[in-house]
C-alpha cells in the first residue's frame, strides 16, 4: 500500500516552491495527516511528537520517536529519518529536534508551521532557537486542498470499499428481519460494517497502514438517530424506525464517507415528508458543487431547500466539508467558507434533518469537483423506495 | 453513567482555588479530557471547538456548536450551556465565545489555558481580547493526577472488564486450536474482544458515554508483535507465535489498560528466556510504585532488570504512563519525568522487552498507588505457566 515516488517527490517539490515565494526558510509540520501526506509514514499518534522538516533548499529530516524507528524504515519513508529517545526524555524531544537540524536553520530564519501547533510546543521551540520568526501558514492544508490523479483514485477505491459496507449492514438488518428474530442493536451493526470493510482492506491490499483507521462507522435508530454526532447504543432497531447508517472507509489514508437513511418496515407519511427533503437537499447540493462556485453559496442553496419546505427548525449543520487524508479537512462547505471550488477538491455532500423525539435524516455522498460537473464517488443507492428496508 | 454531583461541585471549586493562587482571573479550557473532567461533557470531537471559561469567581460558561447542544442537555452539564452555529462560521466561534463572556472577562485579565491549545486558536482570541494576558498553566493537569474514590472506583470497574477482554482473547484462541481449525487473525482477536468490551458496558450502564472509546485493543502475533505500536494486520495466528493482546477499557472515560503476551504451543528456550525478563521487570517495576518514589527511578529499577539480563538493546520504550480521563496522561513513568507518586495516582506499568524478527513480551496492568504499596486494578494471571496457549 504506497503511492508511487513521483508523487511525494512532487508535493514535497510544490511545498518547497510556495515555502519559498512566500519568503520562508522552511517549515516545521507537526500534524500527522500532513506528515502523512509529504513523506508516507503512518503512525500511532501518542503524546510523543514526530516533526518533520522541511527545508526551502530540499532538504528532509523526519523526527520520531525510538519506539517508531522500525515502523518508519519498514515504511521506506520519503525522508532522513533521526529519532528521540522517549517522551518527556531527560533531553526534550524539541532539543533533540534542534540538534539534529543544526545548521540547517539559520540563526534568523523564517520558520512556517501549522495553526495547529500547540503553543506549548511552540514556546519551547522558541525558547531553543531564540532568533527564529516561527510564523503560521497553511502552505500543507493548501496543497491538501486539491488531490491528485493518484489520490483520487485512491478515494475512489476506498469508495467502493464503503459502498459494501452500507449493503452489509442493510444485508444484516434485512435478514434479521427474514428471520423474524431480534432485530439487531446499533453497535451490532456498527462492529459488522467496520468488520466487514475493515476485512475488505486486507483483501486487496498488502502492508496495509493508515492515519486513524480503515473504516468506521456510526450507526442511530429511531429517536437516536435525531442527534447528530450521538454515540452509538446497545438500543435494538425496531420495525418503524427510521435508521441512519453514517460510514467512512480509508485507501492509504485517503477516505470517503457515505451515508444512508433507511426506513425499516413501511414509511409513515411523516417519515416520508422529512426524508424527501433531505434527499431532495442532498441532490440539490451535491448538483451545486460546480467548479468557480463558492463553498458558501453551495451550502446556502443546499440548506435553502430545507428551509423553503418549512423544516429550518430541523437544520443542524453545514452541508458538508472537505475529505483528504482527514476524515474532515478544509474546504468546509458552509456559509463561513469563501474557498472557490476548483477540480481535485473532494467533499462530502450531507445535508441532514433532525426531528428531536422523532429521529434524523442525512444522505451523504463523497464528491469529486471536475471540470465537467461534480461526481459522486459514492454510489449506493440513495431514493426513498429503494431505503425502505422489508423482508 | 454519571458522577455525583458532588464530585463535579468539588473539582470545579479546587481548580478555581488553585486558579486564584496563581494568580489567574479565569481559564479557558479547550482539551476535551478537561472538559470531560470537569463539567461530565462526552462528545465526538471534530474541528468544532468546545470552549469550558471557569472564572474565579465561580462562573462556568460551556460555548458548544449547535450541533450538540441537545447532546449536551441530555448529559445533564455541570455549566451554564451556550452555543454558536456552526464552524467555521460567518462569525468564528472565538467571537461567539467573547460576545457570551461579555463583563466576565476583564479587558487586562489573566487567562490561563493548557499547553495544548492550537497557536491559531491563541492567536485569534489574543487577537479580539488584546489586553489579557493569556498565559500556560498545567492546573487542570494537576487536578487530574490524584483520583478521587469515586474516580478509582470507575478505574476499577473498567479494569474488570479489560480483565474480561483478555479472557475473551484468549478463548477465542483456544477454541480454535481445540478445533484443529486455522487460528484466527490479529485483526479478528481485535474486532471479537473490543465487542466483548463494549458489550458489558453496555450490559452493565445506563446513557453510556464516552470521550473516544469504551473498548479498544491492539494485537500482534509473531514477528508483528515485536513492533511496539505497530497496526493489527490480517496474519494469522500460528502454533509457536508469541502473542500480545494489548487492551483498554472506559467506564465513563476512565481508562485502564491490561496487556499479556501468550505463547501458543510449547514455548521455545528463547520464548522463556525473554517472556521471564519482561515479566520479572514488570513485577519489580510495578512493586517500586511507592509513595515518596520519583516516576524517573521507578522507570530506572524497572528497565535495568532488562538491561541487567543482557537485554538492553530490546528496550523501546518508557516503563508506562498516567491513566485517567485520557489512557496516557502524566506523570509518565520515565527518566524524564520527576514527578514524586502520591495516593490516588493510577499508572500503566508495561515494561517491554522487543527482538526484531522474533517477536515482543510485554506485561501491562494498570497500578493504583496507595500509601500501603502499589495495587494493581487489572488482575488476570501473568505468569508464564498461566499464558501459554493449549488446546
Amino acid at each position: 500500500m504506497r503511492l508511487p515516488d513521483i508523487f511525494y517527490r512532487d508535493v514535497q517539490r510544490r511545498l518547497v516552491e510556495r515555502l519559498g515565494a512566500a519568503g520562508f526558510d522552511g517549515m516545521l509540520v507537526t500534524h500527522p495527516a500532513d506528515v502523512a501526506y509529504l513523506v508516507g509514514f503512518c503512525y500511532a499518534v501518542t503524546e510523543r511528537p514526530v516533526y518533520l522538516w522541511v527545508g526551502t533548499t530540499g532538504d528532509l529530516l523526519l523526527l520520531v520517536p525510538e519506539l517508531d524507528r522500525d515502523y518508519a524504515t519498514a515504511q521506506r519513508v520519503h525522508a532522513e529519518v533521526v529519532t528521540y529517545p522517549e517522551y518527556p526524555g531527560v533531553v526534550a524531544p524539541e532539543e533533540h529536534l534542534v540538534r539534529h537540524l543544526g545548521s540547517r536553520v539559520a540563526l534568523d530564519a523564517a520558520v512556517g508551521h501549522s495553526g495547529g501547533l500547540s503553543v506549548a510546543a511552540r514556546d519551547r521551540l522558541a525558547g531553543l532557537l531564540p532568533g527564529v520568526r516561527w510564523l503560521t501558514t497553511s502552505a500543507v492544508a493548501d496543497l491538501r486542498l486539491h488531490k491528485t490523479p493518484e489520490e483520487v483514485e485512491l478515494h475512489r477505491q476506498a469508495a467502493d470499499i464503503c459502498d459494501r459496507m452500507l449493503a452489509a449492514g442493510r444485508e444484516l438488518v434485512t435478514d434479521a428481519l427474514r428471520r423474524g428474530g431480534p432485530l439487531p442493536r446499533e453497535g451490532e451493526i456498527v462492529r459488522h460494517v467496520v468488520g466487514h470493510g475493515t476485512d475488505l482492506v486486507h483483501e486487496r491490499y498488502e502492508h496495509v497502514v493508515y492515519t486513524t483507521k480503515l473504516a468506521g462507522g456510526l450507526v442511530y435508530a429511531g429517536p437516536n438517530s435525531a442527534h447528530p454526532h450521538g454515540l452509538p447504543s446497545s438500543r435494538r432497531v425496531q420495525v418503524g424506525d427510521t435508521l441512519i447508517l453514517s460510514l467512512g472507509a480509508a485507501v492509504l489514508s485517503r477516505f470517503v464517507e457515505s451515508e444512508r437513511t433507511f426506513v425499516v418496515g413501511e414509511p409513515t407519511p411523516d417519515q416520508r415528508r422529512y426524508f424527501e427533503v433531505a434527499h431532495r437537499a442532498q441532490e440539490v447540493g451535491t448538483q451545486a458543487m460546480q467548479v468557480g462556485r463558492s463553498c458558501a453559496s453551495v451550502n446556502a442553496e443546499c440548506l435553502d431547500v430545507v428551509r423553503d419546505a418549512g423544516m429550518g427548525q430541523y437544520l443542524r449543520h453545514r452541508q458538508g466539508h472537505g475529505i483528504g487524508v482527514q476524515q474532515h479537512e478544509p474546504p468546509w462547505v458552509e456559509d463561513g467558507d469563501p474557498t472557490v471550488l476548483a477540480p481535485g477538491m473532494v467533499l462530502s455532500s450531507e445535508p441532514g434533518v433532525y426531528v428531536p423525539g422523532h429521529g434524523g435524516y442525512r444522505i451523504s455522498d463523497t464528491v469529486l469537483v471536475t471540470p465537467s460537473g461534480p461526481e459522486r464517488l459514492t454510489t449506493y443507492p440513495r431514493s426513498l423506495e429503494e431505503s425502505v428496508i422489508a423482508p
